[in-house]
Parts: structure tokens; C-alpha cells; sequence
């Protein structure tokens, strides 16, 4: 005898109770209800089949994720295959949703009217504005609309419930967000074509009956993008955004400051972006002392450009949250104004052109005259000094970023910070002492401790890398755990919120597989299995634990992504499986996954999306020549390893 | 004593009747009219002027081009340089509109509502979603709107009336696209900030009132895009047809194949793009024998791609006019296809690597293998054959290639075309001796107008460079004139329609100034001044002669233009002064569109267009050490000489 679990029931009435992880439907009062033993009843026949839960109802019917369970009246069988893609085709996120096939399809023709309450307004504008183009159909606003938005507050507010019948669609949220993944829902149920941005002819754009009630599973699905070593120009971000938004993303962590290019203006302080938005030339491939491209990179946002971003992603439910590296990953900041470095008389703190301190000693450049922006990858070792005068630039810094950004989160950096210029710098060895400190660890957690408090003052919450679990953390500040899964453990045992991201499950700038033909190979390969196996919560944590895992992110760094093009080639279709991991239930199976994939490719390739091939890289897609910096799981697990081994398990 | 003129009336009560090159305004049944002395009335006070169409009302004032003339109640005053500054700023394009002010502002706020007859919805719908992202309001559809669109066909198709009251604002067109031009022009009425894609806070959108009767000059405006040497991805495509929209051009010619690419599907023959839409490597610069990139470049659009970029640019009335290069400039396509090469037997056309044909005598280069897809700059030795199977091919791809276009205008290419292969061939010169020529031109043009007798087979016009006027042309032919104004002279002369692209005047990959620190400077400085005096019209040509004028283009080839960001610099401004050029009547004064662009300049950072400075390039769009071509104006003029030395003069 199996455990009561939460149940969805989906009556022939139209009534819809959302749960978890199992659905259920009834008929004419009848009621099935078993998750290990699905069951399948109807008015005509019955179908039973294993672990599912079991729809049927007047004609209509209900399927699930482990097996699909179809029941019907006769001229409406499923089998397991065809169970999911009872729209146009496969659907990506929605696997584990409470599913339920009908009859018959809407069509949307020149009749097709939507409508929403006023508090939907903004989702029914982009929604107007999503079908329109596509379709060519005018979809006027109608009181008695074919498509109709509704809130409904005993809803989560990211949950949504989708009903298609042949004469309407109703999409509910909880809250707009809820209707906007919906929407988002409802357009994977149409052609692929739907996210072509100019009428396709031959299409019939056709929603087949269904109902969907679906939720996210966590608060916090995220794509980190690196747009400091290379720029990204505003309307490709805004095209990124559009295509989380696809993916029902809602967190865009926006990587704005590092070694190699200052991209946000800051009004008070003009040089950080005449001087810190470009560099010279640019290292080509991931090895050390490997070539430089002779070539000048930058490129910043504007304060509008980043109000138009950040309220293009809102619109799209859609957070960003800045990140303004400290106290490492500075080199950028000190090009602009160098008395931010260590050691200011003229001969340190240049730049280590050839260095990279990943996993070496480190010992301090002395370089000439102020350091140039930077025009290698790696770690550097020129870091902030820790004045006051500095506390404050950055501070003053973080105020304008927090007037630009609403998010509660707020980014600081915090990781790979080489100590040894603070080791070997006097002045800094004395501030030290003035502050009692012995370790230049207890500095590094006393410099972000400071930022922390000052965003703490304004109710934000610091936002920094894993490396500041190794000190003492500001109250509220919040991790991203990258090096394994070391930091989301140990986070959450101490209580502190952390989203995961580990590199070996979803850094996508890693290569995507064994091929040679892989442009620039860095690190492990990541293929597309490894990252539909993501799971944000480390198995090690407890289900209390667990609470204080937010969600995960996706990151993408882009020392070899030099164009709009190569990020998609890099994002694509992994994102993809990331964020199914971060919607759906865990444990989905990776031979359905890709089953459904490959319909959705159609819809990538209908946005436009110069996704990695299945087969490999076309061969435009390829760097011959250019070296990566391969490794194997072993060799990145021992060096992560030496990497996490300092910090603070509880 | 002047001729009389055709003349705008705007009374003041709304009529409006269209008129070229001056604008009149009665009041209470007043009318003054008279050219070079201008004059103005109204209730209140009168103000004279110079050389001005007129205009007063009720308490409306009207001014015009080449001095602003102003009346008003008192309370509004405006002078020269004030009165074209009506708006929010300065409107480019506009310059010679018949232009009123009136009192007061309107205000775009939650009650403002749209409407327009069935007719108009397409344009509805994109005038909606082009405001509601910046603005975030809602403007649903109302039958007694705010902001109304609506036909008049007393007016010119592209033609349109604007007016704007405190209460409403009317747009009203000769067709749909004069609406829409108006629509732009409303656009250009806003804060610059409406050309953002999310709601910017603390904008007024408030409108002037006024009326504005307007107009192109020409009905071809265009842009020629060459997506062949580096592919543009289709989303940027569509960025760049948005932004020849609100310029209001109408032709984007699209250079589709060439020696270093192949970008477009073609069903029947796949191998154009599996072979030809990818190259292994780039030359880096414009010197002969300058060193490749090592770096492989391709990419493609499929058949519904184009179709979604038709259909794009269709919406916004923008004919996309597609270009397949023959005989000549067809290196991919031998790639794929070597069998269309001349000379089967292997050794023969391979492609001349180091190669560059402007101004040598060329000799036939004897390679290896067939041709791979070139990864050089310049004029190819390697042409198609003139088999009947080379016919047929060609004739099949241009099948396609109307499907895909319902363009009248279809481009064949054309132009350098070295005819060494020809020559040497001794199966060629058989095929001469056959067809009864007895030099290789002869051939050129047969083989032009075997394509064009095709296309006018199925109701199109066929398309080409002016080189094809060497030779006879298939009836119905139109000439893009390039080489200076030679070919528009000639073939205006000889009755052929033609369109306007003089290299020194509108080839945007020429460098922008004279400074040491343009990127990859080619040819001739084209300052913006320079582009601004572009006359499609040869000053030569009778009246009779230029109605063979259609228009003119601005020409972008991308051979050193490897990203959309590049695309851009080259582009903008000077799209803008082109823009203008096409649009207004001759005769504008540069000093004035240097002050009004200076506005102008705020919408494309909104958009986020990376346009030239006026100071010159930012660092990162230099490419220090990277030789480019300069020639002086006379090392330009002498050699367009000595190729347009065989266009036959009548």
C-alpha cells in the first residue's frame, strides 16, 4: 500500500486542483486516484498503465510523466510516446505538469479576440505583441475574449493552469508571472513558426485541447552571462532575455565588471568606462602565453541602455541582478583609476600579461607604470587595496548600481582574489594590524563585509561567489556555489541561501563534448546529459537544508565566446535542459528529454537560435588551431578539491 | 514675375491638398499665395519672409524650407532655426515638408486609443507595438481614438498627412505605406527614449501640435546589404529593416551570393549552401596578399528564414529585392557545383588565391582541384561556363529564388566579370563561334539575357550592375549604377530605368574621413557631407531623361565588415544623410542636417545603433595595423574612368 501524495484532480467540469506529483481525473463523479498504479478509466475504453496518474472524463484525458496513461473515447488513443506531444509537438518544461489531451483544436483566425484584466495588461500586450507578428491576425482586446487572463490568488504565483478548448483558451496564474509562463506554455503549443517575428504563410496556427497545470520548482532559475570579457551589445541581451523568457527563466545575473572591461557607466566616476570599456587586443584561446589578436574589444551600457534592460526583463518577469566584481577581478577599475591598487607607488601592480595564478603560486608582478586594462584570460593578481577612500568608490559605485537595479540581490564578486599583493604590500600588512586582523583571508571577508552592509542599509542582499564562505559573511548575503557542489552544502548547513551553479554540471562555456572539432575546449566536457542531470539541491542536505536552496543558474563566461554567435552556440540547446532542471520536478528521464528536444530545436531554429548541432559543430562553428585548455573529471575534481578545501564546513 | 507653382494648401480647417515645392495656408478663407515672396497672416500677427511657402490659420503656422517663416497668436513665435525644430527636437527627413506648429502638446497617457479602418490593421498593429514597450501603455483600440490612422487616395501612395491637436493626433496616407511613414514621422514627434524596447521611466510622451504634408522624392530608397562576404544572422537582418523603417527607405537589395559565400537554401541544389556558405578563413584587411584569419566563416538563411525577412520588411513596407550573382562573382557556387566552372578538366579554376583583378590584366590562374569557397577579397578570375546545363541551373535557382521574392525586381549580378577564363577556353570560344560572336562581351550579355528573358517570363524584371551596360540588355532590365554616374546617365539616356548608388557618394565601406584611425580605410574619404550632396539624378539628364531615375541606394559591402557592430559604424550616420537624400527634394543645406542629426543622434542610442562619432571612431571600432586601400578622389576618379571606358554613351 503506497503513501497518499498530493494529487491534481482534473474533473470533466473543468475543475482544476493543482499538486504535485501526480494527476488525477475523474468522470461523471468518478474518482481514480493511485501514483504507482495509474489508472485509466473513461466512458468508453480503458487503458491502465504503470506509474502515472490517470485522467479520463468526457471524452477528455489526462497523462503524465513517468508513463503516459491514455484513455479516450475510442478515436483518441495515446501511447506513451505520443502522451506528451499531444500539442504540435513535444513540450520542453512542462514534462512533469499535469497534463489532460481533448478534442478537437482552437484555431486562431482573423475572429480571435483576447482579453485580461487590467492587472494583466502588461502579459496581454506581449502577448498581442508575440502573436501578431507571426500570425498576422489582428487579436483585438475583447471583453468575452477566444483567449482570456485571469489571476486566481489560491495559485502560487509562478503556477499557471492552461485550459485549450476548440471555442477558448483560458491561461490562470497566480500572479502575472504565473500567466506569463502560460503564455509562454501556450506558444509552445502553436507552430514553431509562432517565433518567427513576420507572418509565416501555411501555417494553421492550431492549439490543440488540453488543460496544463504547471509550476516551477524553484524561485531562482538563472543565466549567468559574462558580458565583461566580451561586450554584448543591448539588443542582443535583450534577445537573451526573450529567450530565457522562452524557457520561463526568471533571473538574469549580469556579469558587469571584471579583469578585461568596465561595461556599466557610473556616473561619478566617468573613467571606469573611458578608460575600463576597452582593451587593446585580446588573448585568442585558453592557453597560457597563447597569441593575442592585435585587435581592440569594448563596449558599455549606457544608464538608459541598462533601465531599458533591466525593464525589458521585467516585463518578462524576468530579474536582473548586477555584479560588480570585488575585490579581485579589478583590473579594469584600477586602468581607470589606479589609486584604487595596491601599492601606490608607480612599478607595481602592473599587469601580469602572461600569468594565470589558476592552481600556481603566484608570485607579485612588477609591472610599469599603472596597469591597462586587461588583455589575457586567467586569475590576476591585481586586486583592491583596502582603504577607506576605496570602500567608499565602491560604495558610491553600488549606490548608483542599486538605483538602477531593483533586484534584491545585489553582486559583489568576492572570488579569485589572490592575497599575495596584500602579503607583500606594507601599508596593507598595517591595516591589518589597525584592524586586528592575522590572516589576509580575514581582509578579504572585512572588505566584502563592508559592501555587504552598506547594500544591507538599503534592504538589499549581497550576492558573491563561494569563496566568501571561506570568511565571515555579512547577514543576508547570499552564495553562488560554483566550485562543485561544496558550497551549496555547506551554505545551507550554516543556513545561508545559496543558488547553485556548479561548473561540472552548468558552466556552458565548457565544451559540449569529446569531438576535437569543439571550438576552444576548455575544462570538462559538459555534454547535454550532464546538464539535464543538474539538480540544484546536493543529495547530502536535508529537506530543511535544502530551503535555503533558492534555485540554480546557468553560467557563461565568455573569454572564447566573441560574438552574439558564438553564445548561442554555447547556450544551445543546453540552456535548454538547465532549465527544464530548473522548472520540473527532479529525475526526468534524459531519452524522453531528448525525444522532446527534438521537436524544440524546430522552435530555435524558428527564433533564429544558432544552436550545436546534434551531430557537432557545423564547421563555421569550429576554431581549428586555437587551444583550449582541456581536462578530464578527474583532473577538474582534484582541482576544485584544492580549490574548496578551505572553506568552512560546519 | 514668378510661374506659378503647385502649391500645398493647408486651410484652416483641415483640407490639405499635396503639393511639391511649396506650401500655402489660408485662414478664414484667406489664401496667400506667392514662392520667393513669402509670406505669412493669420488672426494676429503677420510675419513676412524670403523664399518660403506660407502658411497661417487658426492659429496654426506653417513653414517651410529654405527660410521658416512664423505666425502665430502671440505667444508663438518662431524663427529659422527654431522652426523646423517644431517637434521635440529636430526631425530628420522631414526637412522639407510642409511643416505647421500649433499650440499646446498632446499627451500619450492611459486613455490615449488607437484606431484605423480593416484596411490599416497591419499598420495598427505595428504602430501599437512599436509604442507600447517604451511607453508601457496600454493603447487598446478604440472607434473614436486618440491617434488615428486613415486613407485618402487624393494622396500619393507613400504620401501622408500628419496633424496633431492638443486632443487628437490623425495620420493619414496615400496607402498603407504613406501611413506608416507617417507613423515614423509621429515616432521622430517623441522623445527620442520611443525608440527603446522597454518602458523608460520619467519620459513626457508628448507630441507637438502641428501638421506636417509629406512625401518621397523617390520610389526607390535603398539599402544594398552584402550578406555574402560576412553573413549577417537573420535577427540582425531584421534589426537593419527596422532601422531603414524609420528612415523610411523602402529597398533593401540583398547581395546574396558571391565568391566567399553562398547564403541562401536552395532546394534543389543543396550543396550551395552545405559546400558554399562557409569559407575555411578570411583575409584580414584590404591588401593584395594580406594575411588570412585562420578562422572559418559561414552561415546561411533557410528558405523560411527569407521568407520571415520578406514578410519582416513586407510589414513595413520595405521590398526586399534579392540579388544572385552571374556570370562572374560566383566562386561558391563553383565550389559546390564545380561542373559550372569553365574548363572540366581539374586543374583548371582554382581559385586565384592571392589574386586581385581591379586594374591588372589577369591571366588565368591554374590551380589545383576545383575552386574551394574563396577566402580573399577582390575581383575572381573563376566564372560560370556557358553551357545550356549552366542556363538551366542558374534558371532553376532564380525559380526558387521567386518563390521566395515576390520582388518585381530580381538581381542577376553582372558586374566584374573578367573574361580571361572565357578567352582561354576552347569550348567557350566553340560556343561563340556557335551563337555567332565573336567577342566574350557578347557572351556576357547573352548570358545576362538569358536570365532576364526568364524572369520576364514570369512578370519580373531582372536586375544588375551597370556593367551590363556594355552589352545589349533584355528588355525591361533596370541598372543599379555604380561606377560613378556614368550608368545613370547612360541608361536614363537610353530609355533603361535605373537606380542610383555612385561609389563616391553612397559606398558605405569607404572610410569615413581622412583619419590615420578609421578602421581598414578603403577608397575615397565619404564624409558625411559627401553623402549628404547625393543626387540620384544626374545633373546632365533632362526632365524626360531622370523620370528613368527610380531613385537611388546606399551600397554596404562587408568584405571588412565582420559583425553586425561593424555593420553599424559604416552604416550610421551617414544612412541617415542618404536616407534624406531620397526622401526630400534636392537642395538641403548640410550645415542644417549636421544641427538637426545632432537630435537625431539620440534615437540611434536609444535603438542602440553604434554609429561614427562625429569625433571619429572609439578605440574599439579601430583596427590599428590592419592595412585598408585609400585611394585619393583623383586615383578613384581615373580608374572608374577606365572602367566605365566601354558603357556605350548614345
Amino acid at each position: 500500500m503506497l503513501t497518499p501524495r498530493p494529487v491534481t484532480l482534473v474533473t470533466g467540469h473543468g475543475d482544476l486542483v493543482p499538486a504535485r506529483d501526480a494527476a488525477l481525473a475523474s468522470g461523471d463523479g468518478d474518482l481514480v486516484l493511485d501514483r504507482d498504479a495509474a489508472l485509466a478509466c473513461g466512458h468508453g475504453d480503458l487503458v491502465p498503465a504503470r506509474d502515472a496518474a490517470v485522467a479520463c472524463g468526457h471524452g477528455d484525458l489526462v497523462l503524465d510523466r513517468d508513463a503516459a496513461v491514455a484513455c479516450g473515447h475510442g478515436d483518441l488513443v495515446l501511447d506513451r510516446d505520443a502522451a506528451l506531444a499531444c500539442g504540435h509537438g513535444d513540450l520542453v518544461l512542462d514534462r512533469d505538469a499535469a497534463l489532460a489531451c481533448g478534442h478537437g483544436d482552437l484555431v486562431l483566425d482573423r475572429d480571435t479576440t483576447v482579453g485580461a484584466p487590467a492587472a494583466l495588461d502588461g502579459v496581454l500586450g506581449w502577448l498581442q505583441g508575440a502573436l501578431r507578428p507571426p500570425t498576422g491576425l489582428p487579436l483585438t482586446r475583447s471583453h468575452d475574449a477566444t483567449i482570456t487572463l485571469a489571476l486566481d490568488d489560491t495559485l502560487a504565483a509562478e503556477a499557471f493552469r492552461l485550459r485549450v478548448t476548440p471555442e477558448r483558451v483560458v491561461i490562470t496564474g497566480g500572479g502575472p508571472a504565473g500567466v506569463f509562463w502560460g503564455c509562454q506554455a501556450l506558444l509552445q503549443l502553436l507552430p514553431p513558426a509562432v517565433h518567427r517575428k513576420a507572418t509565416a504563410a501555411g501555417h494553421r496556427w492550431s492549439v490543440p485541447s488540453l488543460q496544463i497545470y504547471d509550476h516551477p520548482r524553484f524561485a531562482w532559475r538563472g543565466l549567468m552571462l559574462d558580458v565583461a570579457r566580451h561586450f554584448m551589445p543591448k539588443h542582443d541581451v535583450l534577445r537573451i532575455i526573450d529567450l530565457m523568457a522562452m524557457h520561463r527563466l526568471n533571473t538574469l545575473h549580469l556579469h558587469l565588471t571584471d579583469d578585461q572591461g568596465w561595461r556599466v557607466e557610473i556616473l561619478r566616476y566617468p573613467l571606469l568606462t573611458e578608460v575600463g570599456a576597452w582593451r587593446r587586443e585580446s588573448q585568442v584561446g585558453a592557453a597560457r602565453g597563447g597569441r593575442a589578436d592585435g585587435r581592440p574589444h569594448g563596449g558599455y551600457y549606457t544608464q538608459d541602455d541598462i533601465r531599458e534592460i533591466v525593464a525589458y526583463a521585467a516585463q518578462r518577469f524576468i530579474t536582473v541582478v548586477p555584479e560588480i566584481e570585488t575585490p579581485g577581478h579589478v583590473q579594469a577599475a584600477l586602468a581607470a583609476y589606479p589609486s584604487l591598487g595596491v601599492g601606490a607607488s608607480p612599478g607595481l601592480g602592473g599587469p601580469p600579461e602572461g600569468g594565470d595564478l589558476v592552481g600556481a603560486g603566484g608570485t607579485l608582478a612588477a609591472g610599469a607604470g599603472p596597469p591597462q586594462v586587461w588583455t589575457r584570460w586567467g586569475v590576476n593578481r591585481n586586486i583592491l587595496n583596502v582603504e577607506e577612500s576605496t570602500v567608499d568608490f565602491f560604495t558610491g559605485v553600488l549606490d548608483e548600481i542599486m538605483e538602477l537595479f531593483p533586484s534584491t540581490y545585489i553582486g559583489v564578486g568576492g572570488d579569485e582574489c589572490p592575497k599575495d599583493q596584500w602579503r607583500d604590500d606594507p601599508r596593507t600588512q598595517q591595516r591589518m594590524a589597525d584592524l586586528g586582523f592575522t590572516r589576509e583571508q580575514q581582509l578579504h571577508a572585512w572588505f566584502v563585509r563592508r559592501l555587504g552592509d552598506h547594500l544591507a542599509a538599503s534592504g538589499r542582499r549581497l550576492f558573491g561567489w563561494d569563496e566568501i564562505l571561506e570568511g565571515e559573511l555579512p547577514s543576508g548575503a547570499t552564495i553562488a556555489s560554483w566550485r562543485g557542489s561544496t558550497g551549496a552544502v555547506t551554505a545551507a548547513r550554516r543556513g545561508i541561501d545559496v543558488v547553485s551553479c556548479p561548473d561540472d554540471k552548468v558552466y556552458l562555456d565548457y565544451r559540449q563534448s569529446e569531438l576535437p572539432t569543439e571550438p576552444i575546449p576548455v575544462s570538462i566536457p559538459l555534454e547535454l546529459g550532464d546538464v539535464y542531470a543538474f539538480d540544484p539541491v546536493p543529495p547530502e542536505l536535508t529537506a530543511d537544508e535544502a530551503r535555503h536552496v533558492l534555485g540554480g543558474q546557468a553560467a557563461l563566461w565568455t573569454e572564447h565566446a566573441d560574438s552574439p554567435r558564438t553564445v548561442d552556440y554555447l547556450l544551445f540547446p543546453r540552456l535548454c535542459a538547465v532549465a527544464e532542471a530548473l522548472w520540473s520536478p527532479p529525475g526526468g528521464d534524459f531519452t524522453d528529454f531528448e525525444r522532446r528536444l527534438t521537436h524544440h530545436l524546430h522552435r530555435l531554429d524558428a527564433f533564429g537560435v544558432e544552436y550545436r548541432h546534434p551531430s557537432g559543430p557545423r564547421p563555421w562553428q569550429q576554431r581549428p588551431g586555437v587551444p583550449g585548455r582541456p581536462a578530464t573529471r578527474r583532473q577538474r575534481a582534484e582541482h576544485i578539491a584544492r580549490l574548496v578545501a578551505t572553506i568552512t564546513t560546519p
